[in-house]
């Protein structure tokens, strides 16, 4: 019998590089991964097109024709030298689900689709989950035209598919014939590997807020300037994020990164006049991390002014958090209880197929443990044994779904 | 009648460009300032020669032959775009105190010599101090093929000053013949303002270590990893310089300084698994200075355990303190009480052509108070009353050296 691993690490070879897995939307590399998808969707019986966003569509048609369509799915394409299950797993398990509930004989009482988008990453144009929002109804015109770094455009790309520009730009689904979508992905983080758990129920994907914070003080000679008549920027940074660090400790729900920092003039003799940093937010509870935000910007106001400096904060990038759907999440409840699975739930912090699809209908997401909590790495892994039992919950989700 | 200022501002138009004053070693504006030095002293009765390090010489001899040597001056060279006062301030008051001296009959039991080095900033070519190292005879002949970055070696450029790079090596002074070397200079710092006083006393060089610290961490995705799992090397760093800041300043006679970064990855969407720092100490006294790298070590290795990090810490640089001569700080000390200026004492963090003719004689400094504490910039300014309270203080020291 063919292991799932086996199934991912022979997709894996669809591949620019043998460094992990470099695969990116409309690329020889993607003709040879829907060559084997499609083989996949076939062997289980699902009826197999694609759209003209380039996405592979693997469909059970229920025998109600009037039923609504439950989505399932992931994406094909990978980060650069990225690993064999982002993205991709979420695309096989659900086969194997379908394969499972075809052998059983099971009827749905509502069509399937398993979904396997082109580009999720963003890593070949300058946008990304092209095929998530064509369903939606949220592409844009004016992105088509955008460019990779070989000058070819999106419309390039999928006419190189044989796909349509103009088609495109009509995928837009009917909100009221779709139950909802239903993501499995890799967990890209640690939080099951450290419970203890080979699944989470994702509770919703974190919005995003980005800030430029520059703090600036007065250069002058490290040697003649004593402590006490310093104004040093970088202490005043260095300050704030502690306090960044723990206010994030206090509430589980909000995460804060400083990530990048630029310092000036960055030489060992002289006191640093002016440190910049990026300090980025995410919380599945946008009003929380509104506050948070506001709390931290007090702070701030603060450090500088007991350290006698300036500062200077503009917000570059807001995105909402997505809930997913009490409805969808009850039912993967209800299979983790009928499976003996511990309930676990927890937020995603990064962004998937499923944000875009959100502007569609209902989305839920299945966590699967990584290990380590490596991900867009070549050393990424989730076991057999794990995303066997993701089977048998989606397996035992779906048929429950009313 | 003609100010110090204007004396100042006739010199610092021996410049390269407009922008304050940039004057390297042995250049057309060192030609040039040579020219106006030689005029001063000439006008103050000295006797006027240059040495083969091109150190401008102006000699009062006294009528005692076999008299001492008293040394006064300082550098006339600048750093790129510097001010009117670094260096050749040192330079101008002892020779305006001499002609004092002189025009008062006051006959000195010792010689007087002001020098007028060619270079202690160290911009033109890739070492410094070149005048007083060769007094002290701690110059070495390799020194002199170092070249600047138009491939002129310090050889090339005594021989277009007509100086000769034999008798360079055979300068040095005997020791027995020095009473020893008082260098005036601009404080480079906002201590004199701060305490509102024109005039300090240097009670000795700091000297200097540095060591080049890395924190590693473990570089994750900001937004899967929440703030309990990260091994985040920044924050690690953050905390460490937060640290050395207050134990900076519980030891007012100990500076710390971290004003070199360098952060991996350096995206605001990673977690940091690399952040390295410079860190630079410095004191006038060598055991305390060494007792709190160590201590900051300990911490280092401390919060490094705690946050889960790896150090590595290796010292890169090391120069010892110089204390100034207690018998040159008291006559400084009795000048001040006599001019009724109010004594202060504070060490010099920056390096000074005193820390190398430490090396040949006993050695003292009188700090003048800049504005704003600013130094190595065209707004460095001292004002016309703090210089000549200056003068008074020389005049009344060297007539009391014994």
């Amino acid at each position: 019998m063919t292991t799932i691993q086996q199934q991912l690490d022979l997709i894996a070879t669809c591949s620019q590089d043998k460094i992990g897995v470099t695969r990116y939307s409309f690329t020889r590399e993607h003709k040879q991964a829907v060559k084997i998808i499609k083989s996949w969707m076939l062997g289980a019986g699902l009826t197999v097109s694609i759209d003209d966003a380039g996405t592979l569509i693997g469909e059970l048609k229920s025998q109600n024709k009037k039923a609504k369509t439950l989505l399932l799915g992931s994406h094909q394409d990978t980060v650069k030298h990225g690993g064999k299950y982002d993205g991709i797993m979420g695309v096989l398990l659900p086969i194997l689900t379908i394969k499972n509930i075809q052998k059983k004989n099971i009827q749905l009482p509502f069509h399937v689709q398993v979904l396997a988008f082109a580009d999720e990453e963003g890593m070949r144009f300058p946008t990304a989950l092209l095929g998530p929002r064509a369903l939606a109804g949220t592409l844009k015109k004016e992105y088509l035209s955008l460019k990779d770094k070989n000058n070819i455009s999106i419309n390039d790309a999928l006419k190189s598919f044989n796909l349509s520009e103009k088609k495109i730009l009509k995928l837009k689904r009917d909100r009221k014939k779709i139950i909802g979508f239903i993501e499995t992905h890799i967990e890209q983080g640690p939080v099951l590997e450290k419970k203890n758990l080979p699944l989470g129920i994702v509770t919703g994907i974190a919005g995003i807020s980005r800030f430029n914070l520059s703090v600036k003080g007065y250069s002058s000679h490290a040697g003649t300037t004593p402590v006490n008549y310093r104004k040093d920027s970088l202490l005043g940074l260095n300050e704030i994020n502690l306090i960044c660090e723990n206010i994030a400790k206090k509430n589980d729900d909000v995460i804060i990164t400083i990530g990048e920092i630029h310092n000036k003039p960055n030489v060992p003799n002289a006191i640093p006049s002016e440190s910049n940093a990026v300090l980025e937010f995410r919380s599945i509870n946008n009003k929380k991390r509104l506050n948070i935000e506001k709390k931290i910007s007090n702070i701030i106001h603060q450090i500088t002014k007991k350290r006698k400096l300036q500062f200077k904060i503009v917000k570059t990038y807001e995105q909402s958090a997505v809930l997913c759907s009490k409805q969808l999440m009850n039912t993967l409840i209800k299979s983790f209880k009928i499976n003996n699975q511990t309930v676990f739930k927890l937020p995603s912090g990064a962004t998937h197929d499923a944000s875009a699809m959100s502007d569609l209908c209902n989305v839920a997401m299945l966590f699967i443990r990584s290990k380590n909590g490596l991900s867009h790495n070549p050393k990424e892994f989730s076991s057999e044994k794990d995303m066997r039992e993701a089977i048998k919950i989606l397996e035992t989700a779906i048929i429950n779904i009313t």
